[in-house]
C-alpha cells in the first residue's frame, strides 16, 4: 500500500510537496491553517497548536513532516512518545526553532559561525558592540523569518522594546561579501546527499533571486558544513543551511531550515530530483534521488506581490509569448503587496547569465 | 483571477493534469466516475452521461476538457450552445469518438491512411478480404481502446457477432514495420506546435514502451500530417496521431486521440513543456510552450499490473537503490493484472539505448 505523508502547514511548500506525491503515487494530507491555503487540494483545516487536532491528524498518516517550523515542540514530543514518526524529529527541529540553541550547538560541533553572544541585558549588547566597532545584528531567538525578528543596532537603546519584553535574544557580527545556501537531505537510515551550493540574493531581507550553482563557490566546504550539521543535529528531510561568504572566502552559518526552502525551488526543473520529491523520500526513509543538475545552470526569481494588484496569471499571455525557457510557478495566493506569490525558474546550458536573462524577461512580462 | 479548468474523467490523465495546474496556479476540478479515482485530489463524483450533472459541473469552471473521449456528443453540443467553452469542441471530438467519421474526414483531407472500407454486411468484409490476401483488421467505429474493439479476421464468419449486433464497423489492411505517434497541441487562436515524433511499442494491443524521439523517423512528414489533422479537424488541446510506418517509409494514420496520450508521458521530464501543461495552456487559449527536449533521449515503459499483486510502491527501495536517472510515476490505482498502474521515464544524453537500459533496470526492480 502507498504510504501517506502528513504535512503540517498549508503554505506553498506543502503545495509543492503535493506534486511529487501525485507523481510517485504517495497519499498526502495537509493540516492547514485556513480553507484557502496554497495546499488546499490536500488540506483539512485545523489548529497545529492544539494537541488533540495534531494527534488526530497523525493517526491518519504514516509520517508527520512540516511546511513551517512553528509547531510547538511539546506537541511533537508527545506524538513521538506515542510512536508517531515525526521527521525531522523534535530533537532536531529545536535547532531550527531557536537560534540561541542552534548557535550553541553549532559552536559545540565546531562549525564556522559568525561572532555572536547571548543577550540577557543591555550590558551584553554594549559589551558586544564595543568589541565590534559599534554596529551589529540583534536577533530574537525564536519566531523570525524573511527579515522579521532581525534588527541592525548601534546601541542597547535600539533594543529597548525587545529587552523589555524579555524576548530571548542573541547578537551577531559578520562582514560578508555574499550569501549562499547549501541544500541537502538526509533520511532516518543516515543516507545524506547535497545539491551544489547556490547563491541567494536578498532584497529587504527577503530572498529575491537564487543562482544555481553559485559562481566560484567552495562547494566542498559548503557541503562539509552541511553534512556536519545534518548528522550532528540528526536532521531528517531537507536541510537548508544559509551561509555567509566573507570577502576572504570563509563560509559561516547564518540560519537553518529543516524543510524544503526557497533557495531550493530551482531544483524542480533544475535537478534530477527536486527538493520536494527528496523531502518525501527522506521522511519516508526511502533512498534519496540524484542531486545532479538536469540543466547546467538555473536562476530563480521570486514573484513578490507588486504595489498594484496583480496575481500574475493575468499576464501569462505576455510572459509565454516570449517563448523562452522560463518556468512559472504560482502558489494560488490572494494578492498582497510584498507577499511571496510565486517564482520563476529559467534554465540554460551555457551560463548563469543566459538563465538570468530569460528569468528576468519573464519576470518583467509578468509585472508589466 | 486564476482560471479554472474542468476535466471530465478521473483517470491518470486527469491526475497528471493536476500537476501543472498546481505549478501554474490554475484551479482544476475533475468530474470523476468514482470516489477512488486517480484524480481524486481534485475530483467530485458524477455521471458524465447525465446532462444536468455535466451542466452543473460546467458552471463551476472556465473551460471543459477531457481525460477520455466517452462523453456523449449531444451533451457537449448542448453546453456549447449555452456558451460553455468545450475544448476540444464536439465538432472535432466526433472524429476521436468515431473511426468511420475519422477515416472519411482524413480521406477528404488527403491524409495518408491505410486501405479501408466501411462494413455494413458480410459481403463488404468478404469483398475487402478478397482484395487484401484474405486477412485484415476489423474495428468497431466507436468504443475501442487498448486493443478492445479490434480484431484480426480471415472471413466474414469471424465477425458474425459484431454484424448481428448492428455495430458500425470498418475494415482495414496495413502492413507496417513499426508504429509511431505524433504529439502536438493547438489552441483556439490557431497556434500549433509539435513534439518530435516518437516510436511506440505495443504488447498485446497495449502500449508497452515509447522511444522519444523515434530513431531514424521522418519527423517532417509526421508533423506535416499532424498539422493537417489538427487544423483540418479544428482540434484544440493535445492531439495524438498514432501512425503506422510501412517498410518503405510511408506514414499512415492509425488512430487519433484529442487529449494527453500515453505516447506523450515521456514529455513530463523529457520536454521543456509536458503534454499536460501544454494541454492546459491550449484549452485556456494561452500561448503554447516549447516542445524541445529537456534531454536528448527519453524512454518510457508502462507499468502494467503484473500477475501477482504488486502496486510497485512496495519496491521503491530496490528501484531507488539503483541510483539511475529513471523517474517513476504511479497513478494511485488498486492492483489488477494488466492494468495501467504507472510508468517509468528514463533520460539520457547519449542514446536511446542508454535511456532504455536505465528504464528497464528500474522496471525490473519494481517487478522483482
Amino acid at each position: 500500500m502507498a504510504k501517506t505523508v502528513g504535512v503540517i502547514g498549508g503554505g506553498q511548500l506543502a503545495r509543492m510537496m503535493i506534486v511529487p506525491a501525485i507523481e510517485l503515487g504517495f497519499e498526502i494530507k495537509v493540516l492547514a491553517e485556513a480553507e484557502a491555503s496554497p495546499a488546499k487540494l490536500a488540506a483539512t483545516v485545523g489548529d497545529y497548536t492544539d494537541l488533540e487536532t495534531v494527534r488526530a491528524f497523525a493517526k491518519s498518516v504514516d509520517v508527520i513532516t512540516f511546511d513551517h517550523e512553528h509547531v510547538p515542540l511539546h506537541i511533537l514530543e508527545t506524538l513521538v512518545s506515542e510512536g508517531v514518526s515525526v521527521q525531522p524529529q523534535p530533537s532536531a527541529l529545536l535547532y531550527a526553532q531557536n537560534k540561541l540553541a542552534m548557535r550553541k550547538k553549532l559552536a559545540e560541533l565546531d562549525v564556522p559561525i559568525p561572532d555572536w553572544a547571548e543577550v540577557k541585558n543591555a550590558e551584553d549588547i554594549d559589551l558586544f558592540l564595543a568589541k565590534h566597532s559599534g554596529v551589529a545584528i540583534l536577533k530574537t531567538a525564536v519566531g523570525g523569518y524573511d527579515g522579521k525578528g532581525v534588527r541592525v543596532i548601534r546601541s542597547s537603546a535600539d533594543a529597548e522594546d525587545w529587552l523589555s519584553f524579555g524576548t530571548p535574544l542573541l547578537i551577531e557580527k559578520v562582514d560578508f561579501a555574499r550569501e549562499l545556501a547549501q541544500l541537502s537531505a538526509r533520511n532516518p537510515s543516515g543516507q545524506w546527499l547535497a545539491w551544489p551550493v547556490v547563491e541567494t540574493i536578498q532584497k529587504d531581507g527577503v530572498c529575491a533571486e537564487v543562482h544555481a550553482p553559485a559562481a566560484n563557490a567552495n562547494f566542498h566546504e559548503a557541503a562539509r558544513v552541511a553534512e556536519i550539521i545534518a548528522k550532528g543535529l540528526g536532521v531528517t528531510g531537507v536541510l537548508a543551511v544559509e551561509l555567509f561568504e566573507t570577502s576572504d572566502g570563509r563560509l559561516l552559518v547564518n540560519e537553518l531550515a529543516m524543510r524544503p526552502h526557497n533557495s531550493g525551488h530551482f531544483s524542480i526543473e533544475g535537478s534530477v530530483t527536486s527538493q520536494f520529491e527528496q523531502h518525501l523520500r527522506a521522511v519516508l526513509d526511502l533512498p534519496l534521488g540524484s542531486t545532479e543538475g538536469a540543466s547546467a545552470y538555473a536562476v530563480m526569481l521570486n514573484l513578490l506581490g507588486p504595489s498594484t494588484a496583480n496575481t500574475f496569471s493575468e499576464r501569462f499571455e505576455a510572459a509565454w509569448s516570449l517563448e523562452n525557457n522560463s518556468h512559472i510557478h504560482l502558489y494560488g495566493k490572494e494578492y498582497r503587496a510584498g507577499r511571496k506569490m510565486g517564482h520563476i525558474t529559467a534554465l540554460a546550458s551555457e551560463s548563469l547569465e543566459a538563465a538570468r536573462a530569460q528569468a528576468l524577461a519573464t519576470y518583467n512580462a509578468l509585472l508589466a
